[in-house]
């Protein structure tokens, strides 16, 4: 590591009273205590933005720190706050600079932090304050902090040495109707957490630091998880009313992830060592549609049973559909433009992909409907490999086809973990 | 109580099976419950939308039937979904039907079950299920669905008469820039809940009952509630960062309510005895420029400290404002121009509201920012004397509106509780 690198990374050693708070302490507690040695003399009466007694609470802290970023292999939270940005410079050093910013903000944050400046709580009456606040009085709620590159940015820096050969651009897939405005973006930030608010307060402090540097592209909002990422969590429902995701990756199983989701070392450059691909696909659900189609149909179309999530080969929810099965009239038990059957390992030449999507309802269309349904966001090894082909053979023949449009779509390559101490996002892109 | 209307009348008392389910069921038990006495020949293998043994939790059931509706005197939930809806009839049969349905489902939906049709889980293949199952598995959640009436219904199904004089249109208030796809509408429905799941899918089924006599206008899902209702709850912080309804009143308070919040009988028609006017405003909130301001202007903007929420001329978050107090340098310590000030019941001619908002970020303005802010909702006795004059007064003075934009406007007024067995969603207004 250069020296230059050395003098830019923010590590935690590097900042008197910056290091991360202990699991448990609460946004409150550590707000309070830092803010004791910090002067508040001329600004009124009560004034100042130091709160009460040190909190404690057992919610928690999800190490920002590891092998792979946090986010992926985390067993899905139930909120999301997903925001895709774009530079408006194209000066490498701010962005360099902004990166660092960012992963000391978002260390503090996922510990239960609040947002510092130059490792202090900004206390300050005639500045702005260095953190938003709302969040005050929270725990760390499971925050995730999730970042990603979109071959874009590399582009504009002039870095298209640094782009992996993984960081494809999709095709356009039968049925797509992309809108721009919510489709790409130069960089990512997916903000995950079991509260709402921290999510929230996650990006818009995130947004905040990056005045000057980027802007928001698009930005998604979920409200439930629609798939479960770990072997401990029920299997959620998507707004068709399904379990969706039986099938998913999970984290207990580190060995289908080494194959499936995380980038070796030599695939890609060496930024991408220990990272994954990020495909976000915004799918609008025509729910009022699906609302008027049979019981007997709906499941037709998934390829299961709409209570249980029974495959409709027979067996429980966790048993493997069999394909080859067939009814008492000879047809297919899981009929052949069935959503299951299309997706399965077995039709896609092995090929799985670790799904982390989410509900979504943002308001109307202006047409008398809601506008609802899947954020979809999964991880990868080879997005060429695995999501092109499962999706191009969805988009033709998925009998869902008929209830939902793709509206939106990205592709990010999410570099490996922050292990070494005093690493920030994005920094071997700069090597 | 003629006879057509005991007919029409969806006394839970008249349908088999059709109680609402006890407090502590989850909508999975009461499915698999249902379920059970139900054939489903000629499904396929597994198929069928039962599901598996009785679940149990101790999740809050709000009563549906009470003097007052649910989801304005009760503890302010988590989570928002509120949506507005027109009416695509001029049928007034239709309308009392739709109502009618409407009443049956939200009580079964708040009591944790699921949507029926003439007494029955739907459970025939053929048709589409009578519930679209996102909620299955989850327990009631203490949604609450509170129901309104705008003006424009009356007048499209000629009810004139039954206008209250409360009922009024709001005037434009300095600075408003309503978007009318985001403002009034014939009717509303707030659905309340501790899971943003719940609250969906209560609003998706009751839009989905609505086809042929409603669609949607417009809808707003809000994360985190702004105001505590009770002095059971916390005071939750808005996106400026600052605790926000301090002073709001509470649920504890039923003398306050009494004088502020519920309309007396003889105060209007029959049906708005124990009923209340619900306003709705969409306030975008420039959080960039605000989060560019200092901690000290902040502060005097709202007139209370950042951090404990105290106001500006001493003591703790809950006492009371002293607007005399002057600071050290002759000025009054909360401004003339703060916003606690101007929404004081001192300078309102003791007018005061029951704030029940929510926080929302709807994707971003296409600008580079969030597009976030405040879903104001307030319930007043008299829109009139309480919320118009307060609304003038920030309008014109408050200097937070430098950082706020009114974006959307309602007005609803929302009927009294349904005490009476057979009661119906609005069954006064055709008496």
């Amino acid at each position: 590591m250069s020296t230059e690198q050395d003098e830019r990374a923010p590590a935690a050693s590097d900042e008197a009273g910056e290091a991360p708070p202990r699991r448990g302490v609460s946004r409150r507690g550590l707000f309070g205590l830092a803010a004791g040695g910090v002067a508040l003399a001329g600004v009124g009466a009560a004034a100042g933005y130091a709160v009460g007694d040190a909190g404690s609470s057992d919610d928690g802290v999800v190490p920002f720190r590891d092998a792979h970023q946090a986010g992926i292999a985390t067993p899905a939270q139930d909120r999301l706050h997903f925001v895709a940005m774009d530079l408006t410079t194209t000066d490498k050093g701010a962005v360099q600079d902004l990166f660092q910013r960012w992963t000391l903000a978002a260390e503090r944050m996922t510990s239960g932090g609040e947002v510092t400046e130059n490792g202090a709580v900004g206390l300050n009456p005639n500045s702005p304050p260095t953190d938003t606040g709302e969040a005050l009085g929270l725990p760390a709620s499971s925050l995730t902090l999730t970042f990603g590159i979109g071959a874009s940015l590399l582009t504009k820096l002039g870095l298209g040495a640094q782009r992996p050969p993984g960081l494809i651009d999709l095709p356009r897939f039968t049925g797509d109707q992309l809108d721009p405005a919510r489709s790409g973006g130069d960089l990512c930030i997916q903000a995950c957490a079991d509260d709402p608010q921290v999510a929230v307060h996650a990006v818009r402090n995130l947004v905040r630091i990056g005045f000057g540097v980027t802007e928001v592209r698009w930005s998604q909002l979920g409200f439930g998880r629609t798939s479960s990422t770990s072997t401990s969590q029920d299997t959620p429902r998507n707004l068709f009313g399904f379990k969706d995701g039986t099938n998913n990756l999970k984290v207990e199983e580190p060995s289908l992830l080494d194959q499936h989701v995380w980038v070796p070392p030599g695939e890609g450059p060496p930024w991408m060592a220990g990272g994954s691909y990020l495909v976000a696909r915004r799918i609008r659900m025509h729910i009022e549609t699906w609302d008027r189609t049979s019981l007997d149909e709906q499941e037709k179309i998934v390829g299961r049973t709409k209570g249980e999530g029974n495959p409709l080969s027979g067996g429980g929810e966790f048993d493997p559909a069999n394909l080859a099965a067939t009814g008492q009239d000879g047809e297919p038990a899981i009929p052949t433009d069935a959503h299951i059957r299309l997706a399965s390992a077995e039709e896609t030449n092995g090929a799985r992909i670790l799904r982390r999507g989410y509900n979504f309802v943002d308001g109307s269309d202006g047409s008398g409907h809601l506008d609802a349904g899947l954020f979809f966001v999964a991880f990868v090894r080879d997005v060429g490999r695995q999501f092109v082909p499962m999706q191009r053979r969805l988009a033709r023949e998925d009998k869902m086809m008929e209830y939902i449009e793709h509206s939106g779509s990205a592709v990010f390559a999410v570099p490996g973990g922050l292990s070494a101490p005093g690493a920030y996002w994005g920094d071997g892109l700069f090597a």
